[in-house]
C-alpha cells in the first residue's frame, strides 16, 4: 500500500514526514517552494521527538502518478482547492481506490463523492504549523496527532484499517468510526473561532468571540437535524494520545486560517467553516448573521492583502454588530 | 431595476439582448471573444422575430460594477465556474441584493447560499444557441424561453415578481413559484441526456441511452426523498408558451454539453447533471453506475480535446456495460 499525500502543507506534511521516518511508501502531491524544498533537501518534523530529517517523493501534479489499486489517497488540500484537486486526480486516472477527506469543514466528502465512489472522511487533531517550506511542526504528545476516520456517508472498511495501521506506525492515533461525520461537525465548531484568530492580534482574548459564534452556530445545527460529536478536551481520548504541548524553540503558529494569512496565501478557509453555518441557517430558516458576517470579514482581509492579527477587538466588535 | 448578467453564452446572450431589445437597463459580465463582440459591435437576437441587433453594456469582471441595492444578479455562467464567480461578486460588493441561479444543475443554489442570503432558484426552458460571438440564437416559440424561479429553500418574494415583469416585457415567460427546487430537479431528469447528445454523431439514436440514465436517476430521486416536477412536453405550459420551432438558416446546436464541446471549451457541466445522480446514489446507497459513468466518460473526452460527437453508438455501448 502506498499513501499518496495531495497537499503537502502542515497536516499533509506532518503525516508524510511521519510515514516517511516509520518506513512507510509515501508520494506526495506539493507546490510551490515546499515542492522545491523537499526535492532539494527533503523535510524536517519538529515534534516531542526533537528535530528529525526525512524525505519521500513528491510530484507537482496528479498527471505524473501512475495510479495503483492499492494507492490510498489522503486529499489535504484546503475546502477551496478540493473540486480542480479531484478533477486532476480523476483525470490522471484515480477511480476506484479509497479517497480519505483530510481538511477542515464538512462539505469535502459530498464534493469528492460526486468524483469517486470510495470517500471517506477523516476528523484531524493535529496542532501543526507549516511557516518554512521544508519543515513542519507537530505540537501534539504523546502522540504526533490524533484522527478518526470512516466512510461516507456511513461505516468502516478495510481501507480505515489499513490506514489505521500505517498511521499508527507512524505514531498518529487512528480510531476507524462508523459515523464520523458527527466527529467532523465537532470539529467543525472547534474551528469556528480560527477567523477570528487570524483577525485578532496574537494574545487577544478571542473566548468571547469564539463562544457567540458556537452557540449560534448549535442553534443552527439543531435545526437542521445534524448531530456533532465533541473532539475537543472533553473527548477522554484527547488526554490519553494527544495533548498540545509546548515546544522549545518552536512556538505554535495559531489556526490553519492564521498560517494560511502569515503566509500570504490567496485564500482562507472561512467560508466552508463560518460560511458553513451561514449556508445551513439560511437553508432551514435560522438567522447565523454572526457567522455570516465572519465568511465576510475574512473575505475582506485577503482582498485587502491584510496578514493575520490586523482588526482590533474593538474593530471586531464593532464589525459584528454592523 | 437594473438586471446584471454574470455570463453572457447562449442563456445569458438571449435573456441581455431580448431585454435590452425591450428597452431595459442590463449590464453582461462577459468574457473573452464575446465581450470584444459585444464591444465592438453589439450583439444580435436571431428568433422566430428575424434578427434583431441591439447592444447592452458588458464588463469583463464584477470589480468594475458599482453595485446598487436594486439590482437583480442572474448567475448565467456554468455550474463549475459558480464559486469564482460568487467569491468575484462578493469581493466586488454584492451582499442583499438578489441572485439568481439561472444554470442547469441543482447544486448552484447551495453553492450561492455559503455566500449570500437571498438566493433564487431558475428552471430555464430556453432552447438557445451560442456559437459565434455576438450572435446567440433561441429556437423558443411565441416566448423565447420560459422560467420558473423562487427563492431558495422556498417560497417567492418581490425579487421573482420585478424579475417576471422584466422578462414578460422581453418576451420571455416566467412563473414565480412556491418550490421552485421541484422543477429544476425535472429539468436535471431531462438533462441527463447532454452528454450523450455531446458523445454521438448527430443523428444517431440518443433515445435508448437517454431512457436508461433517466431511469436509474428516477430510483436515485426517490430513494433521496426527492421531489420533482416535470418541465418536459407534459408540462401544458410548454405548448402555449414555448415550443422548440425551426428558424430558417439557423440550426439547432444541440444540448448546452455539446455547444460547450463545439467551442472547445475546457470543461463540461457534467458533474453537475449525471454526476448529481451519481453523488445522490452515493449518498443514499443506491448504485448509478450509469450515470456515473457519463461523468467519467464526458471527463476523458475533455481531457482529450476533443470534440463533439467522437463516439459511436456501438462505442458509447461498449463503454457504459465496462
Amino acid at each position: 500500500m502506498r499513501i499518496i499525500i495531495h497537499g503537502v502543507g502542515a497536516i499533509g506534511g506532518v503525516v508524510g514526514a511521519a510515514l516517511a521516518l516509520s518506513g512507510q511508501e509515501v508520494l506526495g502531491i506539493a507546490r510551490g517552494r515546499m515542492l522545491d524544498a523537499i526535492r532539494d533537501k527533503g523535510i524536517a518534523l519538529v515534534s516531542v521527538n526533537g528535530r528529525q530529517e526525512t524525505s519521500f517523493p513528491c510530484v507537482a501534479h496528479p498527471s505524473e502518478i501512475d495510479f495503483r489499486p492499492d494507492d490510498i489517497v489522503l486529499l489535504c488540500v484546503k475546502g477551496q482547492d478540493s473540486v480542480a484537486a479531484l478533477e486532476a486526480l480523476r483525470a490522471a486516472g484515480l477511480r476506484d481506490q479509497a479517497l480519505f477527506c483530510c481538511q477542515n469543514g464538512v462539505v469535502n466528502e459530498r464534493v469528492a463523492l460526486r468524483y469517486f465512489p470510495n470517500v471517506h472522511g477523516v476528523t484531524v487533531m493535529l496542532p501543526g504549523t507549516y511557516i518554512e517550506p521544508g519543515e513542519v511542526i507537530t505540537h501534539g504528545a504523546p502522540c504526533y496527532g490524533m484522527f478518526e476516520t470512516g466512510r461516507v456517508p456511513g461505516g468502516t472498511d478495510a481501507a480505515d484499517l489499513a490506514l489505521k495501521q500505517a498511521l499508527e506506525r507512524a505514531n498518529i492515533a487512528c480510531f476507524p468510526s462508523e459515523a464520523v461525520m458527527e466527529s467532523k461537525y465537532g470539529k467543525l465548531l472547534l474551528n469556528l473561532g480560527n477567523t477570528v484568530d487570524a483577525l485578532l492580534p496574537q494574545g487577544a482574548e478571542q473566548a468571547p468571540f469564539t463562544k457567540r459564534l458556537v452557540a449560534e452556530a448549535k442553534t443552527v445545527l439543531r435545526a437542521a437535524g445534524i448531530v456533532w460529536r465533541d473532539v475537543g478536551m472533553d473527548d477522554p481520548r484527547r488526554n490519553e494520545f494527544m495533548r498540545v504541548v509546548p515546544l522549545e524553540g518552536a512556538a505554535r503558529a495559531g489556526s490553519s486560517t492564521r498560517q494560511s494569512l502569515a503566509r500570504g496565501a490567496g485564500s482562507v478557509e472561512t467560508d466552508y467553516l463560518n460560511g458553513e453555518i451561514a449556508l445551513l441557517g439560511r437553508l432551514h430558516g435560522v438567522p447565523a448573521p454572526l457567522n455570516a458576517r465572519m465568511a465576510v470579514l475574512a473575505a475582506e482581509l485577503v482582498a485587502a492583502g491584510k496578514g493575520a492579527g490586523g482588526m482590533s477587538v474593538e474593530e471586531l466588535e464593532a464589525a459584528l454588530v454592523a
